[in-house]
């Protein structure tokens, strides 16, 4: 056993039974059914090779980490254009905050926090049927994690449609600023649905492989981005990728990560591995508990903080 | 001439002609009296091997750069319990911003905005002597560059304690607050004179080698502090070590680093270089304009942002 | 002719040809095609004089001034348990700010900003259909008014409701907040449609009668409120009625007024008079720059100012 | 006795036994000494007639009481250009808060804020020494009281010197915007000076008269201002008399008044009567608890509302 392999292990019992797991998530009821018990951890190195332990192949509900997709996608479109409509700064605030858009004009923060994610949601959509971008949201997914059966919680999204009030708000204070294009409507049904992917731990560490080698080895890894653009992203991760938790995350793990309110985290070491881990229980900043615990475990123990080992 | 050379020498004579060198700090009136041309840019490598070009030798106002240092002190000193008195999340504010003071009842977002800074040096006074505490804070600036030369210059500390009306009310509302313990006249006093430390990039480059190597190194680095304070250090630069510019230094340069408005930029490669650069110019985030545009071009053709390269 | 008259021609006369009008509101397309020449002035005394001069019979969309009227009705059905729900303090913002929406977690400070009126709309629908809501405040509005021909002008609301994102915004927002109860699109129907209401400036005088006069005198008055209701909506009105221009307008005029981004100006001068005034072109804050004016040379002229004459 | 006199006594013997009396003011710590129990009433009527009863001549710490005579004082020096140093709108945040002060560059809503008052005093201090601007201050007090017995109570001024830091936050802060023009250390000794004035309920009813009766009976009321300018400085203490309670005070009582943390309020009813009343317990806005309740009810009893009797 490799010793990725036994500290990925470890780590897994050692979460097993701790007894401070967190709060589920219960704004999106359908969420709350979620069994805060389950946790699962994989790691892939460079070469490839996947480290998985724990509910490693349980789908759960992505939520905010697709924002590091659309993100990527956007850019391709519209490359730096796209910073005329949404900034690249944390925002010092909660994930669901307005007061910001307020005092800059409609302007997000940056594409990490849900204003800013409604926001390259709109820019994807462009002219198109919400159907069509969503399609080509979950292909470009389906792509990057080479995994056709990854699919949307069609009952998540739902769920989200009915109770997302704090985000239709987000999206039509926006739209009063000009800032979204599209229809409402449209742009929100497009971002409920994408955040309602529903992925394994091992699909997404599968998904982060571009972020954490830019094509740089064609055997495993599928050009998706240019080198240039995956630094850019993994800085956004570090600084933005937490909400208002973002400090403390860099802080404690010194990894680049993009956490959902689902549980989930998806994070990488630039040119040695991707990782995923989830477990539901979320912090008072909205970040999973004992991921984060895990996650900083795992980086001390592998000496992988990017800030010096 | 290696790589590393060619590299600073190419970037320094770039930089000599640009035309857009942002506006010099003006608030502080001693400040206000550099010459807008002068660049300095030094490069110390794990070897310890220096690369000099421009301006290397002129000692300059270090400004908020000294805010690193006091930070390594104040957390040699308290550990943890420090964190009580200031946060560690970017601030997504101004440097001089008072409103998150309020709404977070006098606890500064981190210790690299004005507030959080004065905060920290609050604790270091402790129930001491500003004369002893300055003392403590400069002989610690000397070791960690080793050169017993660095001085402060105390032209500019009256200047600023004469007009630094923002940070007086940033600490007297600290102290509304209970946040700040000591006289706010003695907590000041000993900020505005570490903020008036003057240095070369030589100087300053030296001084960050405990932050790139954290004592690997005995025979060219100090021992300071353990690797896991530096990294944290290292976190704590890399998104709030440049006020609102944070995400933009992260997503341009990728390393960690701390601006000051005397127009110094201090950063490291962990493990591999420690980095001074000076221009006085600033941009509107009050970071040195043509100092991140040279660490942008270096990280670029040395491949050393912490982000992938 | 009596001195009331005298003045109120004066001072239709003065208005005519002043050549700083302000801006008629172009958020609303619709209300943007009125002549911004179009001036009207109507005062009542205490016996049912009228003296009206201008326009005085044009109608023209009283926008935010039905907020004092579902004000009203709301304290009619719910009394003193409608403050639960909004609070009665100025805001210090702007008529359609988010920001204190969030850190006073969904209460509106008062109701005559947007988001507090919108919550007291969606009191008076409580579980009713939005045509049975919108029914019954026209048919109080004309019953006050005691005119028949008050009508809703459904271009307005359309507009309104195609336009209307920021408000939608602050109702989804407040939603979020469990702050409105009803469904958002019905709440905010009722909204724009009462706000949709046209009205003359005689028509509006005539309305405004309960608030000057509380039922005190039953051969002109018709019984609305108790004095001490009225009384309590004057107060907000003074306090709260201009949005972020109710200091100025309270300290040039002196009067209780609402205004509304149509241009007019509903204000009483206790036990003594009730007054409409229509002038389309609006200030910095959104109220009617020449309706401000005149009423403070009809305080002035009639010494009428509640603060001493 | 006149119905005056019995509604005064019948309100003070109701107020003796409240249980509920609010905090006494502790962050200032001479005033947290007041006995809770205290409380005065005085009313001064259009002939100078007296109603008194209870505490009508123990002098208590006026605080912001204060800042309604040194408006007047200003008004009187610098006329409509004072309101380039100062707003007149109602605030909508305590009175202490500084938030507001970042966003509109260092100008303060209104003159009966804490930051507003300090503007004041500044204006009137203008190049004079402290001692010039406050024997001024005070002599015009015991001028509109005609009461050369009104002192400053030192130890109070002392008390608040030694601790107001939030104070010297605000001066300092607004001084960074050039706000403030003298030297704050100057302008603040003013001001907690001022607000150190002691006085009693009977001496601060005789000082309001101008404000309720404008010099038009030269037998009892001193020329002070003109007219127009006492109805201004009404309409000013009815918005913004009570920081973030003032709505509520308009709502309740419907007078102009203001208060102070010392317990007292001043106000008037224009035309009609001045009065002033001291409880030192304060509710959660600053204002006194009993106070506001002893208004209200003499307010109802007197039918004395300026909105509608």
């Amino acid at each position: 056993m490799s010793k990725l392999e036994t500290v990925v292990n470890e780590i897994v019992a050692e979460m097993r039974d701790m007894p401070q797991r967190g709060e589920v998530a219960s704004y999106i009821p359908e969420l709350a059914r979620v069994d805060p018990k389950a946790f699962g951890l994989v790691v892939i190195d460079a070469e490839g090779k996947v480290a998985a332990a724990g509910d490693a192949d349980t789908p759960f509900s992505i939520q905010s980490i697709s924002k590091v997709f659309t993100l990527t996608l956007a850019l391709g479109k519209f490359g730096d254009r796209l910073w005329q409509r949404v900034g690249r700064e944390p925002s010092g605030s909660r994930f669901n905050s307005i007061v910001q858009l307020e005092y800059e004009k409609g302007i997000p923060r940056n594409p990490f926090i849900n204003a800013g994610a409604i926001a390259v949601t709109d820019a994807i959509l462009g002219g198109h049927q919400p159907r069509e971008a969503l399609g080509e949201i979950l292909r470009f997914m389906q792509y990057v994690a080479a995994d056709d059966t990854i699919y949307i919680d069609d009952k998540v999204a739902a769920s989200e449609q009915r109770t997302g009030f704090g985000n239709i708000a987000l999206a039509n204070y926006m739209k009063s600023f000009g800032v979204i294009e599209g229809p409402v409507d449209y742009t929100l049904g497009v971002y409920f649905h994408h955040c309602a992917i529903a992925m394994s731990c091992r699909q997404l560490a599968m998904a982060a492989r571009y972020l954490a080698h830019f094509g740089n080895d064609p055997t495993t890894v599928l050009p998706v981005v240019t080198p240039e653009r995956a630094r850019r992203i993994n800085a956004l991760m570090l600084t933005c990728g937490h909400y208002d938790g973002s400090g403390e995350f860099a802080y404690r793990v010194g990894l680049p990560g993009k956490s959902g309110v689902g549980g989930g985290i998806m994070a990488i070491v630039p040119g040695k591995a991707s990782i995923a881990v989830w477990s539901p229980g979320l912090d008072a900043s909205g970040n999973s508990q004992l991921g984060q615990l895990a996650l900083e475990r795992l980086s001390k123990r592998m000496e992988w903080s990017i800030f010096g080992a």
